[in-house]
């Protein structure tokens, strides 16, 4: 009853929308790829791509953060609009493992849902990582089916491991176990081959698209890109190289499944009601060597909570809203994109739980062509590792409760290998808690306009006022807090996919 | 007799060329500002500003190098488009000091000596540094009027350092010894006010640029502003303020100024025939902590050979000729400024000696909006430290046989102090040779578009026909090879410049 009263009063809301206000939205979203990773954002080698020119003909973030610098939880949260550890997505593992019988739960509300819901259509191609089968193998009930996408083409449920790679740079043969591609619920490869993925996932977002302008029905898209994450892949055409390496080739076919759609929506004459947000789910990885992303001068990257794990790239384009070449360099969460465009929608964001996203409309929208604010707002942005509160970044300044030891440029040239071929060392230092993670008390802070790379410490002795206004909003923060129920500590062998799960070794049709 | 066949050939030439070809010319050079400084190189916090735009405007280079990582050696390349170890400005002391009895040498042909020749009025303001006096006291006879600079205005023969900062953050006062300026010729305030400094550069620059269009005289002006280096300074005014702090309002200030100047180009309508050149002398000066430049993901800075220290952010902009937001990745050196400015006004560079900086024309004008280039060239640039070769730039890689230890940000967090305030420490390693230079035998080596941090080390074994083309590079370069004599060992005492040198105590109109 509360759910139709709620139906209702939308569709009112609706009816009174013009429809260059609900917009097509899409998100490109990248896996791993670091704030210093493109050119437009200062990389020195890494050739200008189509993204590039989102950011040209857009409105750049400069200190947008992720909500978590891992996978599973940042994307939940980008979902969601809320923090993983309100809904569930921490837990002693860190990540969802194609074992977890868990996955985003049912009662989160997604931004597809409600998009759905004020009659957008929804599709989602690429990497999903929020969750597969429960306890039993080939349920798939965790599948991006399930959390509002009515249409899923080609999609990885899981990630893209080094056991996934063909070229067997880092494994002997590819893992069935590990890798498979499914086509909405269904495993069509396992393993997967990476030749054609990009140009897969352009051709079927490319026909999504078409269909939905040909209704004249606004649309929502999530492309999950599998770039640049971990087993390095590009297709085999030329255009695919960079003087950066096998890490810059993979930005350019990135970009380039970016520029393919751009084209279709330009050639489709929905540019101007069309709004895209690229971004990525977390920091470059930085002990992957030269196959790893590039954060830029910010210290750190993916699995810490140093600037360069969870300050990221981001890009919002809209003609006509947006003026092209616009710097937004206000404290922004990826959070913010599940209220906004909700809101931009004509959505209703839900009233029953605690929704930490925030509506930027104003900040972006009708903008002139702004490239300075004049101080930083006093938003406070709370990160967790696993359940354990690691950091803020409040008003100018980042407050470490915790921190994880990070490798000097020194140390690099020590453990990689000849010219940055990665070693084993995964993660220098990974789980929440562990041995290598070290407790601040005094807490550490750090002055990240001043000093964005995190270099120089502020003296807590002279910064009390301070510590005394974020201990005041982390008890605001803590009371009334609901915790959801750990969600990546279960593991369960049988809940494996498998192309044919009758058969004891899990083999499809890999070549 | 040949000089007056050279004048006449290059009048022919002159009358050949139409005006249009013979654009003003106008070289900002910024002091320390590093690669990662601005906004437009990717800095997450510094502001935007008019230099910035200029990159918007123009063409941005990402692979443009000072020929030396300090500044007296740098800016004798930049002004006669030769090694600094051809003209002399080497030695043990690393740069013209105020007691050096040398200077820049009479014979070396400058960039503004055949403009002039050409019909240019040429002009210059703000800091110098290739010598004052020779022996005798007030003799001023290495100053910019006696190396083509017909008109010179407020300027700094020596250079900005901390005994000249009036906020006394560093020194107990002004040390009239250190801190002097003149107006061309004549010592006009010792030590001096920072305070209306970029003020003063910016009215005499407006007022000459206007007089030789209202004659219509074609010029180059060469302004070598005194930001960034050492002793911070801002002027009072708000618009000087910075997220950044300190050293970020200076950016803001040099920024204003370069603006400033170009609002008054455009009122009187020469913006498209005005050839703007925005660099910097060599790379941040990192051990100085948040008073210090950035390098962005580079290694290194000012005093070493690491990218850090020489790759420095270069903008040129000329509408109409060069597409607005191209961006050149070509190795380019600041010798070729030399090179490519004498050739644009119709001039000809001397024949008579090396000349090391390329003509680049052909790279930058009538350029499509360009944003990559499909390979980088085999070209090769030569980096010495005093006379010792200490590395080579060849085409991907960067050679060095040579290096200078660097500091990993975590030393910086024990060593600088709160929030980044500098240690008295002024350079990690300086001098060549001296203990902490360490040579590579077989060099080192770093694939530097792949890897431009210079972080993973590649194999020399694996490497050999890349070292055996070098070795066969620097053989040539080093046959027929003449060596200037050392300018930079000398030291006399009484040289020093003084406003009144009948008296002991060196002081003026300090207030």
């Amino acid at each position: 009853m509360a759910i139709r009263c709620t139906n209702l009063i939308l569709l009112t809301i609706i009816a009174s929308i013009s429809s260059a206000l609900r917009p097509n939205m899409i998100i490109f979203l990248a896996d791993d790829v670091g704030y210093g990773d493109l050119k437009s954002y200062g990389h020195p080698t890494q050739e200008w791509g189509p993204i590039d020119d989102l950011a040209e003909e857009g409105m750049k973030f400069t200190s947008l953060y992720s909500t978590s610098s891992l996978c599973s939880p940042s994307r939940a949260a980008l979902l969601t609009g809320r923090l993983p550890i309100r809904i569930g997505v921490y837990g002693k593992l860190m990540n969802f493992y194609l074992q977890s019988p868990n996955g985003l739960p049912k009662d989160e509300i997604t931004l597809p849902e409600i998009l759905r819901d004020v009659g957008y259509a929804t599709g989602m191609v690429g990497k999903w990582h929020l969750g597969i089968n429960d306890y039993t193998p080939m349920s798939g009930v965790h599948l991006p089916h399930y959390h509002g996408f009515d249409w899923v083409g080609t999609n990885l449920p899981y990630t893209n491991v080094w056991e996934c790679d063909e070229t067997k740079r880092h494994m002997d043969a590819p893992d069935p176990f590990n890798c498979f591609m499914y086509n909405n619920e269904t495993i069509i490869q396992q393993p997967f081959s990476h030749q054609h993925l990009t140009k897969t996932f352009v051709d079927e977002v490319s026909t999504f698209i078409k269909q939905q302008t040909e209704k004249d029905k606004p649309f929502f898209l999530y492309l999950s890109f599998v770039h640049n994450h971990v087993a390095m892949f590009t297709g085999k055409d030329t255009k695919f190289t960079s003087r950066r390496g096998i890490y810059g080739a993979g930005i350019r076919e990135l970009s380039w499944g970016v520029g393919e759609i751009m084209k279709k929506i330009k050639s489709l004459g929905i540019d101007n009601n069309t709004l895209i947000f690229f971004t990525s789910d977390n920091g470059g990885h930085i002990e992957l060597c030269s196959e790893g992303g590039n954060n830029g001068i910010l210290k750190g990257g993916k699995a810490n909570y140093y600037e360069g794990g969870i300050r990221v790239p981001g890009i919002l384009r809209w003609p006509g809203q947006i003026s092209a070449g616009t710097i937004n360099s206000n404290i922004v969460s990826q959070m913010d994109t599940f209220t906004t465009f909700v809101n931009l929608a004509g959505g209703k964001a839900p009233s029953d739980r605690v929704i930490d996203g925030r509506d930027i409309t104003q900040q972006i929208f009708g903008s002139l062509k702004l490239k300075n604010e004049t101080k930083t707002e006093k938003r406070i942005l709370f990160f967790y590792c696993n359940d354990m509160l690691f950091a803020v970044r409040y008003g100018s300044y980042k407050v470490h409760f915790y921190t994880m030891p990070v490798k000097s440029k020194e140390e690099y040239t020590d453990t990689c290998g000849e010219g940055g071929f990665p070693s084993t060392m995964y993660f220098n230092c990974l789980y929440c808690p562990s041995d290598c993670v070290i407790k601040h008390d005094p807490p550490l802070i750090f002055n990240v306009d001043a000093d964005p790379g995190e270099e120089y410490q502020l003296d807590p002795a002279l910064h009390k006022l301070l510590l005394l206004e974020v201990k005041y909003l982390l008890e605001k923060h803590n009371s009334g807090w609901i915790k959801g129920e750990d969600l990546l500590s279960a593991y369960n062998q049988p809940s494996q996919p498998c192309c044919d799960s009758s058969k004891p070794s899990c083999s499809c049709n890999y070549p």
